[in-house]
């Protein structure tokens, strides 16, 4: 279903709780940070401190007014708390001597410097009965907190505050303003400098930069709107190039390809569910009410009540089961609607729900399965403006989307094969490291956030993790992160300059089928619901070729390279032009991407040119070059690799298009 | 633009009153049907009889219900008026004189009979003052009528009633209820009869019957909406296929590729001009109106006063300058909004807008013109869900789009290159038959139905004309029938069994990239507004394949076929069907469809299956052709072709692939 594709990187407060190492050590290092401001600023009241995607911060509330100034000082400090290397203690009191610390300032157990927090009691509110109330104390420092920290303060190796900002106590603007000040921290000095040399690299390779200096992409938020690219003609080269990779790809793996309209009828997302749950990330609907049959009016009353209650429904408040009946009640009001024009029509967040009703479209028997529908499908997703981020975070999704639909017995196998097919696609992009994140559903969760089918859950998950185990790929295990219908895996990558992105996502859906009634007729003659695959390799093109150009640099392989050829001459003698546009129509011919500069000016100047540009291949032509019927093969990158006949580097050029080398 | 796809087959009234020679005919047979009908029921009264598509109707008031069952008898009455070969007589009269004669039966300079009708005098007093009136006389029957006609009722060469149906008087329902009887005529009988065979062969090649048993595509109006279809996979293969063939020719043609989001703001339509002369023919907007802002909120105020003008825009209510200065002051308000988010947003039905950012998107000089920007987009357009018909008229349409922008002295060459481009796919594609018709402005409608530009549009449309002569292209030029922006071409093709489809338009637009302030920098550093050519030789998915269906009767050729091959084995022998997976293989690793039938049962079934899938190429497989190393061809609808090396099938198979032959 990809829902997660944009999703990944955000981290829920329910993964939190579940820090792994370096975000132990990261959340350790904000005690640090806050024992330091306390021993500093002693009027230092403090709120949440978590780790964050690369660092921790925390909140304070403080007279003066912290700017990158002080964080020498700061940081001197925690160097002294560090070297103390002070053990971290854990220490679990009842609510009553809780409350007692929050509000008098002491409590038993404690040594009671420094005062208490005034936001301390309102988070200690906030915990529910019978929850362990905890306190982590460091040498004088102590505070309401759930853990989990580092043995001892020297356990941080190596820190460094990274920038201040202003944030309102639980992110509400009806609270008071706080100082949020943030850092970073790592096992060891060796580590906080490859990254932040990594940092730097990133900035050099910001996709948005290069995007922009190559001519790839352009926002356009006063005419199109934000958050939607126009892909400038090179990076429609590329985007032409990964599609062609992907249907060799996916026909040598018995893939056939669909196309489906944009949108769709109400009917279609309250019968997948993305009505009402994903409403938020939909963009709004397009109203048809042109008919004046009451039937399909009562559908869009604004003060019909099924109406109401659909758009004020929260994940939270309802159960499935009551979500549920409301929805069928709504869909029982559409099927008596007699037009279906007077409609909700919504853009497509996701292709499964048309690519479900394909399946619907024919009969289905098990001689059909493995279908393998794929698609190029174009998705829009309400990202707030707030959100988007070049191509990173976009409201356009262009989507390597295919649903495998198959039987359980097909499905290890099927599985198998799309991660087979990552693990190509690795290859050819050079992705050295990578980590499928296997998500499972958690017993307390089934009937609520997950459908409750505790047998096919447990089915499914087994089936994945054999899958997983049988192929020998790198894979961790995260309890309680899967999807509402089934299973599923992130696929995570690290770029040439180590950082990490979350390109992919595959999912088992056993429920959506079933929603939509999908049946095929088994060997026994009963008809069965199929299992499905999602699966996106590629992610979307914009996510992906962001990734891309961060990973290469803006320097793609040939095959990939907006312009691959670049033919030069050696000043503008008419018999040398001639002979260099006979190399440039024969390479044409063949559909390589080849420009040309014939000028009368200098040949530095024209390679310069063509380096700064990113040209893949340069062929520099002077005369004796033509009387040799030769070319001199210059490489983006690499510099001159000598004269070569000319047969020979246009065997070459294309040889090497067709096998994605370089 | 491509405004025009979906129009071409629709008369105006305007296009009416320019009769062609068929059309006078076939209004004349409506008299002699009139004629006819008004000798057999004394009390009919009549009111419009106009020629349409491919036929005539009259719509009559008679207490006597016509049936089919009338028809024999009615067309007895029609052959002895032609037999009687009565010459069409036109009397132009006073409004006096009409008036006289239609309140009182009586008319000075005419034989009052039959009765006037009721109808003829609401006619007449819709015919404004100043226009002539004249009334059309054969034998005894008088007819209130603006012509034209034949000489004489025995030029009704041949004719038939075909159906009958009922209709409001003007189609307005408020209105008494009239019987419309249905009938065509030609010249003589040879051209019926070739009419009503070639409509027999239609009937069994209707798009939409082969469409479902080759399982091309599908419409789903319950989930995914009408005339939305769903393209299944035989229909994917054909659409790949179609892509593949324009990306070729394109980049043969120097075209670059882009894609563009399938949404914009409203002020992009705005800008464009689209909203809000086309806004009925756009789907509704989607709404955003998150923020709280004032500027923003402004723009959605049903109260507003610009808002309520814009909505009620039409046409032929307000001067284009009047609503120039409108739309004018609307932008003016969005450009206050601060928040880019708190906007309508509109489905795109139309590329141009998009493309025409793109060309906005970086500074453009004269070197870099042509630019020649395709893309395969997806647009949408509200089609009144009672015009939907198959693929022929639907609300998505997969564009063959490119816009060429470029200077005054490049237009004719660019115009040009795009009519070879035309005559290349009709080569392609086995059309003999095509017209290109050349719409043109007209004085009158400067200022008006055009924009108010005369040099421009003198000089356009001569530079449209010259490169029609000079390249001998088959055109006809139809006056005051262009676009707003400028002079456009009517692509007509007819199909194998001489069926004529509109396939697609090519336009000049002098006007629109004004509006979007699109300029180059010239030679002499001076800014100009380029032209832009806006060309869709392929026209749309949707309306191309339903041509093609039935040009090829489904029946297609190797390279476009959704099967090409289908391996069949003379019974499931290990070794045989070992042998045949092999040629298998290598035909699917060159990317061909090949399917297969290995099983036990008779080979005769087994070709009799892919004959009626309509598979192009059988290769039939037995032992004596693994002894030869061989296989026996068999093409569909041709029959046996005899064994061949099995080397020699598989490169014959792949050339005629790539050659686009067969």
């Amino acid at each position: 279903m990809q829902d997660e594709l944009q999703e990944a990187s955000r981290k829920t407060p329910g993964q939190r709780a579940r820090m792994s190492e370096v975000e132990r050590l990261r959340h350790s290092c904000a005690h640090v940070m806050a024992t330091a401001i306390a021993r500093l600023w002693p009027d230092a009241q403090f709120a949440a401190g978590p780790p964050v995607e690369n660092g921790f911060y925390y909140d304070v509330d403080l007279a003066h007014r912290i700017s990158p100034a002080d964080f020498e000082k700061i940081e001197a400090e925690m160097r002294a708390v560090t070297k103390a290397n002070q053990p971290f203690e854990r220490i679990v009191v009842t609510r009553a001597e809780a409350l007692e610390y929050a509000r008098r300032g002491r409590l038993a157990a404690l040594s009671d410097r420094p005062a208490p927090s005034r936001f301390k009691l309102d988070i200690l509110e906030g915990i529910p009965d019978g929850e362990p109330i905890s306190f982590f104390r460091n040498g004088e420092f102590i505070d309401l907190c759930a853990g989990p920290h580092v043995m001892r303060t020297g356990n941080v190796g190596a820190f460094k505050l990274t920038h201040v900002a202003s944030a309102y106590y639980k992110n509400d603007e009806k609270n008071p303003q706080l100082q949020r000040i943030y850092g970073t921290a790592f096992k060891n000095k060796t580590e906080m400098e490859a990254w932040f040399t990594m940092l730097e690299e990133a900035k050099k390779r910001d996709h948005r930069k290069i995007g922009a200096e190559m001519g790839l992409f352009a926002f356009d938020p006063d005419y199109t709107g934000p958050g939607l690219p126009l892909w400038l003609p090179k990076g429609g080269a590329m985007i032409e190039e990964l599609e062609k990779l992907a249907r060799e790809t996916e026909f040598a793996a018995g893939y056939v390809r669909v196309r489906t309209p944009h949108i769709a009828r109400e009917k279609m997302y309250l019968t997948s569910g993305h009505l009402p749950y994903y409403a938020e990330s939909m963009f709004p609907p397009m109203e048809l009410i042109e008919h004046e049959d009451q039937g399909a009016r009562a559908l869009h009353d604004p003060d019909d009540k099924f109406d109401r209650v659909l758009k004020s429904l929260q994940y939270e408040q309802h159960s499935p089961k009551e979500v549920e009946e409301l929805v069928g009640k709504i869909l029982g009001a559409s099927a008596e609607a007699k037009h279906a024009d007077a409609d909700r029509y919504y853009l497509k967040a996701m292709n499964c729900p048309h690519h479900h009703r394909i399946f619907a479209a024919e009969p289905r028997s098990y001689r059909d399965l493995p279908l393998r529908l794929a698609e190029h499908g174009c998705c829009y997703r309400y990202e707030q403006s707030g959100e988007l981020f070049g191509l990173m975070r976009v409201r356009s999704l262009n989507m390597n989307d295919a649903h495998i639909y198959c039987t359980t017995e097909q499905f290890a196998a099927e599985f198998n094969a799309v991660n087979e097919m990552y693990l190509k696609y690795f290859k050819i992009f050079g992705l050295e490291k990578y980590q499928m994140r296997f998500s499972t559903s958690a017993p307390e969760g089934m009937g609520k956030k997950y459908v409750d089918e505790p047998a096919l859950w447990k089915q499914t998950e087994d089936m994945v993790r054999d899958v997983l185990k049988n192929s020998g790929i790198n894979f961790v295990e995260a309890a309680n992160e899967a999807a509402f219908y089934g299973p599923k895996i992130d696929v995570q990558v690290w770029s040439a300059i180590g950082r990490e992105f979350s390109i992919a996502t595959n999912q088992v859906d056993f429920a959506v089928p079933k929603r939509f009634g999908l049946v095929y007729r088994d060997r026994d003659n009963t008809e069965k619901t199929p299992l499905c695959i999602h699966r996106a390799p590629l992610g979307t093109h914009e996510r992906f070729i962001g990734f891309l150009i961060e990973h290469y640099a803006g320097n793609f392989p040939l095959w990939l390279a907006p312009e691959q050829v670049r033919v030069l001459t050696i000043g503008d003698d008419a018999a040398l032009v001639d002979y260099a546009r006979g190399i440039v129509n024969e390479l044409r011919a063949n559909m390589v991407r080849v420009e040309t500069d014939f000028g009368a000016d200098k040949i530095n100047g024209k390679v310069q040119r063509a380096e700064q540009s990113r040209v893949h291949t340069m062929l520099v032509i002077g005369p004796r070059d033509m009387a040799a019927n030769a070319v001199s093969v210059r490489v983006h990158g690499k510099g001159n690799q000598g004269a070569r006949p000319r047969t020979q580097a246009v065997a070459d050029i294309l040889a090497a298009i067709k096998g994605r080398t370089n």
